[in-house]
């Protein structure tokens, strides 16, 4: 019944984004995307456990058996959301022909304002669905091959071929800005070109967000919960460049609106059933996806840089695993919380490093993170040796501070987290961003 | 080594389109796309099997388990081809941009020929690649999932989605031709607007192409060899057009061939290993793939009811099998040929009519098909009642004409077949459409 308002709410949106926005149809694709997501879930679960797409809850008295990969529905929802979306967005910018298959001029119309993306978007939009899907196929290889890690890695990578290859013959700018107190000693060049680096670097953007989404996993709905907060952050940066920016921008960043809505309605669908106590898991496929949508977004509309921002929390989490991703502490195959059956809360994973010491040039670093807080390090009371520590990930590091606690809290808690580091990355951003180039693409300093 | 041989020529053939034909560069890139499917195919295998997609191969001695689905590596492998074709056969229609996110006008060079594509084929291209690649999501979906047969029915019309949506923005003609002779009774009108009607018209063909090549299937080598015969039909079509028509007609069948010769390269890798004696099957995954290419083509290059004449034994072997699918005669689980394990022969097998009798109505157009020897009927010397008949599919037709035989020779009959009916199609669809239209699109009467 609900679901039923939604979808005319949903019908209504659409029709009404003709005069107004493209954004008020993506709002109104968020919902159908929503609705069909939500109908489909607990519908599919059971024939992904028949195929053997399934994994268990450690985190629960009896560990019992969920879907895995669920966010394969999601992300399909959303591509054939996608779909629908380009006669409503585009529509307006009809070309005619002569027959034949040979095209004529353009009909260009009076009175085209906001309502409508401009027809050269067109290429920019299919590629970034292109790339998603590729995304989405590829994440789906791995979910049912189980692909070694290194190779993984660069999955990604491969599936933003079509957007870099489309950005090489459409687009083409491979030129970065030089900060304002770096122009006088480059002899006032204002900015450079990367060449074929700026693909480096795309690719490693492409490469980053999805397997940071990836690793930042583990507690029910933590994985779908933090690419709401992305999205809702990326949208009001959005909003604040609609309010505030230059045409020019305004077209970037309502683009970046149109894939992210949508993106937000099948992703709070999917939390609906991630969410504590979990009915189903999301896979490796989601993280993938929802990575790739800001990845994406980031590339095609030249904010690749803020994109980053906001995804500090996952670069923090990154950075603070290196030494046992580089085992130069001892990484045990799991990294999760321990679960508690008897008070039913999440106490911090320990390495065991009395059977597999640090290298010795790390046991100084150990302790200094210790006496930071940032690991609880057990030590010998005899020897003063170090005996264990706790692993090195953001989730184990909020149990560490906070004490144990249960799932959905700890979840909250790391979204929290995340958000209000988000804003105030947004804020920076604009502020230091008039400080080093001195103007934002926001606002110009008088 | 051989395939290193190939690579060599790839190199050289890509390199060389640049001042030749983006036909040129396809032949290079269906040469990556060969060695890659080749070198990918046996060492996945295993891997396939282990997660449960593999068959049982009935029509050899000890019914030997083979991977099923492979079709899916070749479809993956020709997306990545015609990504990493992209820049290549654009690649001189470069934008140029003055930065921050806005586009300047385009940069129109000297001297391009028939070497690349007009940039406004650009979006046709992305939304071909992006229907194919939703056809193979959707096929995987099929051979994991075993999508009940009216629903997996329509689903190539939900993957042309993207398709269609790109047609209805970006060309918009859904006008047909009006034959000369019935001109005048209409009032001298030449086309015909369908409207809505053409985007129905476009579904069904999207529909038909890859059912109808799922349809035609169950020997080793069938689905692949037919879509190779079908390939070859199409190029040669095109290269008709690209020898004697007109501008117009060119770049449409360019654009055919680009995305067909790739498509050839994939095909024939998997070919090897699915030929007689087969060490895997296509799945699903192909026969969708390969449908939906020559449907997307058919449809980009509006030549759809050109396509729709190399479907010809297709067609055919749907027309014949209606009887059974409509339940007028009996239809068993399983019609492929008898495998006999004494002489290795295939025989045809049969519908059991004694305990399962068609419908009255339906007797004597049984005994009509088997005075024109259409099928083989078994009757009571006795009563004069029908006791059984061969299975209603041109696989099995070709058993009762030509007896019984080793499942490589029937295959490669049915293919020899296809080819003649398909030339002959092509023949007579020259002559009768400047007969109908007074004129042919490939030249005219004088």
């Amino acid at each position: 019944m609900f679901n039923l308002a939604l979808l005319a709410l949903a019908a209504a949106l659409v029709y009404c984004s003709r005069s107004t926005s493209v954004v008020v149809a993506a709002a109104g694709f968020a919902l159908v995307g929503y609705v069909a997501t939500d109908y489909l879930i607990p519908r599919v679960g059971p024939s992904f456990i028949k195929i053997g797409l399934f994994g268990k809850d450690l985190s629960k008295p009896g560990r019992p058996v969920l879907p895995e990969c669920i966010g394969a529905v999601s992300a399909t929802v959303y591509l054939f959301t996608m779909f629908f979306c380009i006669p409503c967005i585009f529509y307006p910018y009809l070309v005619s022909t002569s027959g034949g298959g040979q095209r004529d001029s353009s009909v260009e119309r009076a009175g085209i304002s906001s309502a409508i993306f401009p027809h050269s978007r067109l290429s920019e939009y299919l590629s970034s669905v292109l790339c998603l899907e590729s995304t989405i196929l590829l994440g789906i290889a791995d979910d049912l091959f189980d692909i070694r890690w290194r190779h993984k890695f660069f999955l990604p990578a491969v599936a933003a071929i079509p957007l870099l290859a489309v950005y090489y013959i459409d687009f083409g700018v491979t030129s970065v800005l030089v900060p304002g107190f770096m122009q006088q000693r480059l002899g006032s060049i204002t900015s450079i070109d990367l060449g074929a680096l700026y693909y480096v670097y795309m690719a490693s953007m492409a490469i980053f967000c999805p397997n940071s989404i990836n690793i930042l996993a583990g507690v029910n709905g933590l994985e779908v919960g933090q690419s709401v907060v992305l999205a809702v952050l990326a949208l009001l940066n959005d909003a604040l460049y609609l309010a505030l920016g230059t045409d020019a921008t305004k077209s970037s960043h309502r683009f970046s609106m149109v894939l992210i809505i949508p993106f937000l309605g099948v992703s709070l669908a999917l939390f609906k059933w991630n969410k504590w106590p979990a009915s189903v898991f999301v896979g490796d496929t989601y993280c993938y996806f929802a990575g790739m949508v800001f990845a994406v977004v980031g590339i095609q509309g030249h904010f690749a840089k803020t994109m980053l921002l906001l995804f500090l929390p996952q670069i923090a989490n990154f950075v603070y695993s290196v030494p046992q991703l580089f085992n130069l502490v001892f990484c045990p195959r799991h990294r999760l919380p321990k679960f508690n059956e008897k008070d039913g809360l999440l106490y911090p994973s320990r390495a065991d490093l009395l059977e597999n010491p640090p290298k010795a040039l790390f046991v100084p670093v150990l302790r200094l993170l210790a006496s930071l807080r940032l690991i609880d390090l057990e030590v010998d009371s005899k020897t003063g040796g170090i005996v264990s520590c706790s692993n090195m990930t953001v989730i184990n590091l909020m149990l560490v501070w906070f004490g144990p606690m249960r799932e959905d809290k700890l979840c909250n808690l790391i979204l929290a987290f995340q958000f209000a580091i988000g804003v105030a990355a947004i804020v920076l951003r604009h502020c230091i961003g008039s400080l080093l180039f001195g103007h934002d693409n926001l606002w110009t300093i008088k």
